[in-house]
């Protein structure tokens, strides 16, 4: 997993654990085709399989981040089965990255639109170059974006998500922070050093804590607030007993930096 | 539909599909009594009815939007089946705005209060005057605006619906736009035009992909994300193999115009 | 109630009905040790049972207003039994803040950190003095704040909670105020006069009315529009059909001031 895999993708990781899983059709502007998100699955189930696996960074090479599905491919094959297959499959890999134990981060360099836009909606944190531009217009071709709207929506409010879907209408990143779906937006001479501390500041953390309480977020989420205090609960106590918690709070208590 | 069908409600429609209705009671400040529900109720089945509509936009005569419901009539009646019925017929109109297949704008020019500003919270778009304020204050008349709190919760963050509900306070445009409430405001002289620009981009789109897109949106919000992709992956392949998508998608790959 | 119960709590209660719970424990930052919960739990059981309480303000004395659960106290029992009725007997205390009929209003006047920041969240209102910080950062000891993302992810959006999560990073209180976790800011020396006006503007409200508002409130915000709109209905109705809403509608048609 050191090197490239995949033409269309570029995956490397560092020795800490870091996968970076860089978009690399730039000419096509990141399109996701069914060769890219093949290799962009393929890219998440290596790093499912890598224990040691700390924090991913999903960048993208170009001007573009990622312009959304390949619509070449898609009006090639007009066929409902084709499609419901083709979502499917976008879908799965957008709930792979859901699903990983460490953090994904979306750096975020330029354009991101529509399933381009959805990426950053599902990773779960974001930082963005000031030039970077989000939209989900896919309304302009005549296709409503539905399965971006379901990260979208679920990352700002739905007034905010439905003027962006109904009119196609982009916004800066600076828009993106306000509402949400970005973390931090900073000069893009800045994007790699801003990508790098929160990355680092991640690595301070241990695995198991972060895998855990990543999972719980999401499902507790999904539930009415007595459950998911159920679940949050249960979550912590076994967070607590793990050997990461009892050190962690001795050294609190020793005032001194736990050794994990 | 072309005319005033109710003296309450002005209900205006124009050659490209764009339905106005107008609430017309501006000396009561457009109160929603229920001849004026029942006119709403029946202009929204008319909207229904009209296969070649495009876009609703809800406005108001007067210096007042919506002041809510008519308190007089209501004292009148003090019967529990009374109020009953006369919240079902009200939620009723509210769930028919979210339900017409299309998008609905609110065009706010002034004060929204109640179940007024319920009815901005619930249409999908809402353009607002500066000057247009925005509370939901039946607490003041010892009556928590229950009604009104599912729609305003559903646009912008608890605690900041939970301080409007609790104290009755109003809030300006600009902070019901930086909460999410409304998505646009202008001074009171440009908002026909915003208006007007915002309706005029929304003719651009195709009218099948905007209603399957509004119906998803909506349905997908109230599911978990698993099931979420699932109804959003159904929807979009419907959209895909849809005429509208197949010559835009068209359309795009040959750098021209979609002739929808 | 008129006096101090626990020595880890001040319970006040005024001759309107306004209850200050003030946690007490300044030089352990007021943590959420077992007896700090028990008390804290015994006073809002106090609250339930005072049929003439009207609003619950939550304080702190010192510098911190929470610094969350007592890890000192936690690590002397690694027992997963022992966490596991721990983080119980907190969530049943959350809870209980919710569950309460009148609205709770956190006055925070310095740092609010885990259990302590949760506890902000988990209140109806909050009011923050300028030089009060805000984190979730249980993850810097190796235990993610599980429980504490509960209140938080219901009170700002996803990814702003997440980023507090995952790198236990403080948020300023006018950041705190944009993502919603508290309602207003103001100087240190103006923090008790705010909370005294907001009080004060609940006090003006009938006491039935805001008790089934809150209740309404959370329980519709966990269901679909369309029942969330047929829970509200019937609250709606039967607070209508209450003398107080039946004296304020007919104060407010002759407009006089209520006589509640």
């Amino acid at each position: 997993m050191n090197d490239t895999t995949q033409a269309l993708l570029l995956h490397r990781r560092d020795d800490r654990g870091v996968h970076t899983i860089t978009l690399n059709a730039p000419r096509s502007f990141n399109v996701l085709s069914e060769g890219m998100m093949a290799a962009f699955q393929h890219a998440l189930n290596d790093v499912a399989l890598d224990q040691k696996a700390r924090v991913v960074v999903v960048a993208a090479e170009g001007r573009a981040f990622c312009a959304g599905h390949d619509l070449k491919q898609m009006r090639a094959q007009p066929e409902l089965a084709y499609y419901q297959a083709l979502f499917a499959q976008c879908s799965r890999m957008m709930m792979a990255v859901r699903k990983l134990e460490v953090p994904v981060i979306a750096r975020v360099q330029g354009l991101a639109t529509a399933a381009g836009c959805q990426l950053v909606a599902q990773c779960d944190l974001a930082v963005a170059a000031r030039e970077a531009t989000f939209g989900v217009n896919g309304i302009d071709v005549g296709l409503f974006c539905a399965t971006p709207s379901v990260a979208l929506s679920r990352n700002m409010l739905p007034k905010q998500a439905m003027e962006m879907l109904l009119t196609g209408d982009f916004i800066s990143a600076d828009e993106a922070r306000v509402r949400g779906l970005v973390n931090r937006v900073v000069a893009a001479d800045e994007l790699d050093a801003e990508v790098a501390a929160l990355v680092d500041r991640l690595l301070t953390k241990p695995r198991e804590a972060l895998a855990m309480g990543k999972a719980l977020f999401y499902r507790q989420l999904e539930t009415g607030m007595e459950s998911a205090y159920q679940l949050a609960g249960q979550s912590m106590a076994c967070n607590m007993v793990h050997e990461v918690a009892q050190e962690g709070v001795q050294a609190f208590i020793e005032k001194r930096s736990p050794s994990w």
